[in-house]
C-alpha cells in the first residue's frame, strides 16, 4: 500500500487508486471530500477537534453512541443532549435541537460549536429526520454533524440533500469492509478546516510535514485490510444501497411475525424504517427466571436452530438485524423464534 | 470478536483471549500495562493528550518520526527537539537531553512535561541509547516516552531496564501484524493517568460509560485482523527477538559488501546495530544523471534481479532492510548491487 506512496498520504496513493477511491466515496455520499479514520469515533473526534475549540459545546442526541461522547470529552468540549420521547418509541424531534440551541446560545452567549445527530440509533434501530434537523441546523448556522455509522453503505444517503457538513460512518458496520476503518466526509466549505495541515516546525531541524494533516495524526493509520476491503466491497456496497425497501419490507414481515408471540413488542418508532430492530420480549424473560441457562437460554435456543449472533445473555429485550437474509431465512429465524416461544408455554397467534 | 465482549473493551474480552494477550505483551516488554492503538502514532498522541496539558513542552530528538511532532501538534504541546551529531553519523547525546530539559525549565518555570526519544530512527536506523536518555530522564522527573516502533518486536526491549514510563509500537512494522496496529505500554503508576476512564455524563439521560478509556477514544478501533494478526504472530515474535545478534551480523556483512562499491557509504553510527540502514551512493546517482529511467533506474534494475521494496525514484542515497532474509539472500542482495555498479562503470573492490 505505502510502496508507491509518494504524497505522503494514504489518500494521495494512485497505485493502488485510493485517490479515485476518495472521490467516489465523496460522490457516494453526495459530499465533495472524504477521508479514511481509524474508525468512525476517529471521524467524529476529528470534527470536533478541529471544528471546535476547548469549553465549546455540542448538542447531540440522547440516543447517541458512546463515541460521540466520548469525542467530545476527549476534546473538552461540553454536552448537550437532546432527549428523546422515552418509552416505547425513544423518537428524536427535530425542532427540540432548536430549542436546545437557543437554551445554549441563552447559557453561554453563543451558539454551540456543533450539532450530532445519530443518523440510525444503535439501540432500536429508529431512522431519525436527518434532513430536518440539517434545516434547523442551517436556519441556526450550527455545523451539522451526521453518523451514518448504521445507515451510509446499507441504504441510500445524500449529504447534501440532508445540509449536513459533515458525515461519518463506519466501514466495518455497514460497508462490508474488514478491519476497522471509518470515513470522514464533508463539504469544500469545511474541507480546508477539518482536514487542515501540519504547521509544525522543529525548532533546530527546521523540518515541517506540509502535506500531513493533523487530525489523521498526519496520515491516517488505515492502509493494509481496512482500505484494501472497503475499496473491494465498493462496487457491492454502490449496488447494494439501489434494494434498501427490499430490506426494509422484510423487516417489517419479521416484525409482524415476532409480534405475533405473546409479550413481545418491537421497541421504537413503527413501521421499522431500519433493519435493526430491538423487541421487548417479557415472556421469555419469565421462562429465563426459571431456567438454569437464565439469560443464556435464548442465545442457546437459537443457536441449536443454527441462528448466532444475538448477544449472550439477553432475554427481557434484544436486539436483531434482519439486512442481507434472503425472504426464507427471514422466515426461518421468525419461525425459530415462534418455535421457542410455544416449546416454553408462550403463547403465538396463528 | 465483539460477540463475547461482557466488559465493553476489546482489551478485555476473554474469547478469544485479548485479555490474557494483554498481560503477554506487558511480560514481554517488561511493562505492567498494555492497550492496542489505532497505529503507534495514536500511541503517542495518547500519552501526549493524557500526561501532558496544552502549552506544555515536550522535548524529542531530531530524528523523530513525523507522527511524534504531530501527536505533539494536535495535543497542542511545544517541541523542543534534541539535535543530531548531523552527517555521517546523526548521533543523539543523552546527555543533550538534560541540556535541553533545563533549557526548559530555565525558559518556563517547569521542566517538559515529556521526553521522547526515537529508540530506532526511521532514516538511518541508528539505535539510540535509550537506557541513558531513561536515566537522565529519572534524574530530571521527566516522563520518558520511547518509540520502538523499529525494535520491539524485532529485538529485546526491557522496558524497566530502559527506566521507561511509556513504551510505543507499531504492529504492521515490527511485530508482523497485517493492518495498522499500535502498542502502548506502560507502568502501574501511569497505567491510571493514561488509560484514564470517561466521566462524561448525559446531562438529560444520565447516561455514563465509566468502563471506556477517554484516549482510545472509549474502546480502541483494533478489533478484527489488527489484533487478531497481532496474536496470531505473538509467539514467532516472541522466538525471533532472540536470534536479533544474528540479523546484527548479516546487516554488518551487508554493510561491508556494499561498502566495497565506490562512492557507497553507510550513513549513521556503526558498526551498524540494526538491520535498516541507509547507504549513501553519490555513483549511482551520477549515473542515474545520465540514465533515461533518472532516479528509477536502481528500482528497476533491482527488480530485474528480483528485489523489490526499495523507494522507488532514490539513487543519491537509499534506504535497505536486511531483517529477515537469509545469508544467501543477503549475499543475493549485495551481489546484485555490485553488479548492478559494475556494470554502470562503477569500479568495485575484490
Amino acid at each position: 500500500m505505502c510502496d508507491y506512496c509518494f504524497e505522503s498520504r494514504v489518500d494521495l496513493v494512485e497505485n493502488p487508486p485510493i485517490k479515485d477511491f476518495v472521490g467516489d466515496v465523496a460522490e457516494f455520499l453526495n459530499m465533495d471530500d472524504v477521508r479514511f479514520t481509524a474508525g468512525c469515533r476517529h471521524a467524529k473526534w476529528s470534527v470536533m477537534h478541529m471544528a471546535c475549540e476547548p469549553g465549546d459545546t455540542v448538542v447531540l442526541d440522547a440516543l447517541a453512541h458512546y463515541t460521540s461522547y466520548l469525542a467530545a470529552e476527549a476534546n473538552r468540549l461540553k454536552i448537550v443532549e437532546v432527549p428523546h420521547s422515552g418509552y416505547p418509541e425513544f423518537r428524536i424531534d427535530a425542532e427540540d435541537y432548536a430549542r436546545k440551541f437557543e437554551e445554549v446560545e441563552r447559557a453561554t452567549g453563543k451558539p454551540p460549536a456543533l450539532a450530532l445527530l445519530t443518523h440510525v440509533d444503535y439501540r432500536y434501530g429508529n431512522l431519525n429526520d436527518a434532513e430536518a434537523v440539517g434545516k434547523v441546523c442551517q436556519d441556526y448556522d450550527v455545523p451539522f454533524l451526521l453518523n451514518t455509522a448504521y445507515s451510509s453503505g446499507i441504504m441510500p444517503v445524500d449529504g447534501k440533500k440532508l445540509h449536513a457538513d459533515f458525515i461519518c460512518g463506519s466501514g466495518h458496520k455497514s460497508w462490508a469492509a474488514s478491519g476497522p476503518i471509518g470515513i470522514l466526509a464533508t463539504t469544500y466549505e469545511w474541507s480546508g478546516k477539518v482536514f487542515e495541515r501540519s504547521t509544525v516546525r522543529g525548532n533546530w531541524s527546521g523540518r515541517g510535514f506540509s502535506k500531513k494533516e493533523v487530525a489523521m495524526f498526519g496520515c491516517s493509520p488505515v492502509f493494509g485490510a481496512p482500505i484494501i476491503t472497503l475499496m473491494a466491497s465498493f462496487p457491492a456496497v454502490v449496488e447494494r444501497v439501489k434494494h434498501w425497501d427490499e430490506e426494509v419490507e422484510k423487516a417489517r414481515y419479521f416484525v409482524s411475525q415476532l409480534e405475533k408471540i405473546e409479550g413481545f413488542h418491537q421497541m421504537g418508532m413503527k413501521p421499522k424504517q431500519h433493519t435493526l430492530m430491538n423487541f421487548e420480549s417479557l415472556a421469555l424473560h419469565e421462562v429465563a427466571e426459571k431456567d438454569k441457562r437464565r439469560g443464556y437460554f435464548l442465545y442457546h435456543e437459537l443457536k441449536k436452530r443454527k441462528i448466532v449472533g444475538l448477544h449472550p445473555g439477553m432475554s427481557k429485550n434484544f436486539k436483531i438485524n434482519t439486512y442481507g437474509l434472503k425472504p426464507d431465512q427471514v422466515k426461518y429465524v421468525a419461525g425459530a423464534f415462534q418455535d421457542i416461544a410455544k416449546s416454553h408455554g408462550i403463547s403465538v397467534e396463528d
